[in-house]
């Protein structure tokens, strides 16, 4: 924890630190909240306060506060109850009193609720926004961080193969979708939240999608990108299957989008600038006659889109202990396929955390 | 919508309304949010706009803009892009550029994002918070609004046969799980969240949980209850299930959670008081021997807790076009059950929408 801590202190210039953005407050306090039904009526959005002396407090309802990392302070309001009761009013009344006599504060403004930005501002507290260094700062990961991503990609992998095992002439796609959740929600012992695109045939060649009841066919490519979050940290991968003997076009793609990510994997070491991993995998993705029309990359922590994002035209230098998805592809003429994998920058290279099979 | 529009406009009292409450979003401008991963990287809260002049403005980002309901005006931001782009500022920017030079609105605070609160303020425009009158707006369903409850608990009906199917000794609740939610899945056509309760054996005298690895034996109950939301509007139903036969206790115990049902949903007429159903539905309970800690019901809609909640002491009344789950049970000595169903409120009476079956 330590690390972080010390790069939200930096982020924060010496002011206290108020956020309600879920990624901050995750990433100081461990909190997985509960996102897969929406917003809970027994709950208001968390709050951490980071103090100049390092100290973190977590605002969060009782319901919560038993899945805050050891050391954390804890300020709470009522969780389940029978009778009503204003969680958000109470919840910023809580951070107002931590925060005391504070003349200003380091806060994240688009996801600061509206009524505690105006308490703060009548107080003439002067707010300064560092959500842009915050996302910057966790970008590196600590140890106990790539521990997570590499406990999340192992459920990435059981899925990946439980979509080799669906991949049946037959099944829907809902169906096929089902196998994989299952798999993976078995393997970590708990519903998960996944993000996924599940898309066959000729939907392959829209990018992404969500499952429908579409029927798989023998002559189908089934594209298939996990992103599941076992804990609090999220992981990412994708991999193109044939339902049958794939055509000579699909192979094609499929060996081009293959050397691009190996490419991208290879250019992954501390010191790489983001713009140029982008362009060398997209270059060899157009040598072959490919193309995509999406990011090559992008970090994952506690979301699964955060810094450094692996695009055209960035200045961004990879650094050590940054853990970055690259996903190059190929899409059109009736078909589409990707392959991706999570990759550890480290000072001897890129480390491969993803274990899943990428054959077509 | 010209109904619950008018509703809105009401509690607004001749404001322009500003909102970024997700349940308001929904309910205003049918916007069916992608809720399953929390915040998505290439959107930004929606926010909508009220004018009392009838018009409703929803800002989105363009590819949620095509889930809107015909005749919503629309301001977007761009969704998905490999660009950075800053959507939080950019969705901030319309509204006050749409809100022109209102001098005073009506909002909801504690949901509204910083920055444009803090911005209004700065403009020196008058907020005034309307959340409790919007939810209290909420509590009465327009027709298609009843439509879309019944099309929603047609689907959880299915969920429920599904888990009388799976609720056999040598499953486990995670599969049990897999196969209630792929039924759903499957007949709904699509992805859906679902939250759910699903506990067996001893767990069942915890209220609810989700489901774990946990291998159900002959001698358990499994408690289910299910709440999916296959588009804007949620379902809610629940059975107890027993995996073998019962024993004596549990079906004493099932019978008098059926009796209260009974008791509740019969008083679910147009001027009943919220605090008398649930004195009502507690004491047929009680008078069994059996009691619970929680709620005896609650109102369903874009969001699957809200008004009017059926709670000791509550002044609320019922009234024709309301939407209730009722989910009276009983918990402790090792066991625990819970039977719910979903009542529209008539003026000649309740009329139950939940099909699924209730025995044991």
């Amino acid at each position: 924890m330590s690390e972080r801590r010390d790069r939200a202190l930096a982020a924060a210039a010496g002011k206290p630190l108020l956020s309600a953005h879920i990624a901050t407050v995750t990433w100081l306090t461990g909190l997985v909240t509960d996102i897969e039904v929406g917003p809970s009526p027994f709950s208001a959005p968390p709050l951490v306060v980071l103090d100049p002396d390092g100290s973190i407090t977590a605002i969060v309802s009782e319901d919560e506060a038993p899945g805050l990392a050891p050391g954390i302070e804890t300020a709470s309001f009522p969780g389940f109850a029978v009778e009503d009761v204003d969680r958000a009013s109470l919840a910023a009344g809580a951070a107002l009193e931590i925060l005391g006599g504070a003349r200003e504060l380091a806060v994240e403004l688009d996801s600061l609720p509206g009524d505690l930005a105006l308490a703060l501002a009548g107080r003439g507290v002067a707010l300064t926004d560092v959500g842009k260094r915050l996302r910057a700062a966790r970008a590196v990961k600590d140890p106990d961080e790539i521990d997570a991503l590499r406990a999340a990609t192992a459920i990435a992998d059981v899925g990946q193969a439980a979509a080799r095992e669906a991949a049946q002439a037959g099944a829907t796609e809902l169906t096929a979708w089902a196998s994989v959740r299952s798999a993976m929600e078995s393997a970590a012992g708990s519903r998960i939240p996944v993000l996924a695109d599940l898309v066959s045939g000729e939907r392959t060649a829209e990018v992404g999608g969500p499952p429908t009841g579409r029927t798989l066919e023998a002559d189908d490519l089934l594209l298939v990108d996990l992103v599941p979050r076992p804990g609090a940290y999220w992981a990412d991968s994708c991999a193109t299957l044939a339902v049958g003997a794939p055509a000579d076009a699909a192979r094609r793609a499929h060996a081009a989008a293959l050397a691009a990510l190996e490419q991208a994997v290879d250019l992954c070491r501390p010191g790489a600038r983001a713009a140029d991993v982008d362009a060398r995998a997209r270059e060899t993705m157009e040598e072959a006659g490919g193309s995509y029309p999406h990011h090559t990359g992008h970090g994952i922590g506690v979301t699964f889109h955060e810094e450094p994002r692996i695009i055209p035209g960035s200045d961004r230098i990879l650094e050590e202990g940054m853990v970055v998805a690259l996903e190059p592809g190929t899409y059109g003429d009736g078909f589409g396929v990707r392959v991706e994998q999570v990759v550890l920058v480290t000072a001897a290279g890129p480390e491969i955390l993803s274990g899943h099979e990428l054959s077509l």
